[in-house]
């Protein structure tokens, strides 16, 4: 890990947020069984329901990054997933449409990893921290109001209309700030993410999720190459970072 | 004054920084003073620099807005201004060129309304806040920061490649949320911000500050039409809508 003396131009630290900031599996699976007993459905694997919404999450995106299909918002891309499931799993006919809308927003509340919280308190004493999410901007408000992530700003899907790992995300981000990639630091858990990220000249840190998709994990174990940084928690971040 | 109860859509309230939020005039006057004290410059009027470098800013946006010149960033816009006028008042050769660049950060530190956070904190509670402002988003996360403005998210001008009163920048805000405009309310201390912002269809709150530009002030004393909500401060707006 480089010294922290090569972190004293980074001016914004900005992350992937779903399964780096936020357990997705975790909160769709408990506000999937608060939901069930509330309305009485029995016999679904809430945790499996999760796992099969996030598989459709990027060939959901791969379309619209390969140009495939027009811009599309990504509550679109969840809501189109949620219908598929909700037949896969066999409990469509329990929904209303209302209801259905409601159960996409699951992605607006999800809670934070444990140490999310703490370590962006940490970072956002000495840096400017920001979501460089491919959620939309409503949903990234959302989630930071639920989870009480304390951003400094948002940088949403929206705003670039371009979902990573499509360089412009990155570009855009850099270009919004007015400043140097380098000045840029993204925290991801993921390394296509931060592969992405260096090659448009930001700083990377990985933050090591290897629970994030259960059973379904089939990569990002570990860093796969020398980031910047390479850590097992936000708060550690926040430490290799001087804060 | 509508009554509450027509505003329980509204999801977002958006506000002009620069004047609405942050009183501008003051902080920059404190800032110059400070700063002469500290280099020993004597005999500028800085309350009269504060509104000789604010009087740069409308012709300055205007050139962009009417298509003159290419999309300039608000902090250059400054800058340009500020050169002019540190040779008006006669102290240009005072500042070394760092020196300068950190002069046109004053606006990056502009201090609150003393209602401004108050009020802000309020809304906080039952909607979205962010500013819909001239300001770049570098400057704004550092205003913020700064002031510790509690903002959900911040719309900066390099986002819409737009400054206001362009339509663009209320199209824009209302596209990135994937709103209806009337679920955002503007609020600012300018008429025509707010009839710039009703043609889009959105929601409006007249704040007033009368003393803004100080005996420069020409207009805006009051509100020139009825908007939906007409207060004296952001806390009066927090308690018109229900907070």
């Amino acid at each position: 890990m480089a010294d922290q003396k090569d972190f004293n131009n980074v001016k914004a630290v900005v992350f992937d947020t779903f399964g780096t900031i936020t357990d997705w599996r975790g909160s769709v699976t408990r506000m999937g069984e608060a939901l069930a007993k509330k309305k009485g459905i029995e016999g679904v694997d809430w945790e499996a329901f999760a796992r099969a919404w996030r598989a459709g999450y990027r060939p959901g995106l791969h379309r619209v990054i390969s140009g495939q299909r027009a811009w599309t918002p990504l509550d679109v891309i969840h809501r189109e997933r949620l219908d598929e499931i909700l037949v896969e799993f066999g409990i469509a006919g329990h929904f209303t449409e209302d209801e259905k809308a409601d159960l996409n927003m699951f992605w607006h509340r999800l809670s934070p990893w444990p140490d999310s919280i703490p370590g962006l308190l940490r970072l956002k004493t000495k840096f400017l921290i920001a979501p460089l999410s491919n959620g939309s901007l409503m949903l990234l408000a959302n989630m930071a109001k639920h989870a009480g992530l304390p951003w400094d700003f948002i940088y949403s899907s929206d705003m670039h209309m371009a979902y990573k790992r499509d360089p412009e995300v990155y570009r855009n981000a850099v270009r919004l700030l007015g400043v140097k990639p380098e000045e840029v630091m993204m925290g991801a858990a993921h390394n296509d993410d931060l592969e992405a990220a260096r090659k448009e000249g930001l700083r990377t840190a990985y933050i090591n999720r290897p629970t994030e998709y259960g059973v379904d994990q089939v990569k990002d174990f570990e860093a796969t190459s020398d980031y910047d940084v390479i850590v097992d928690s936000v708060e550690d971040l926040a430490i290799a970072l001087g804060c």
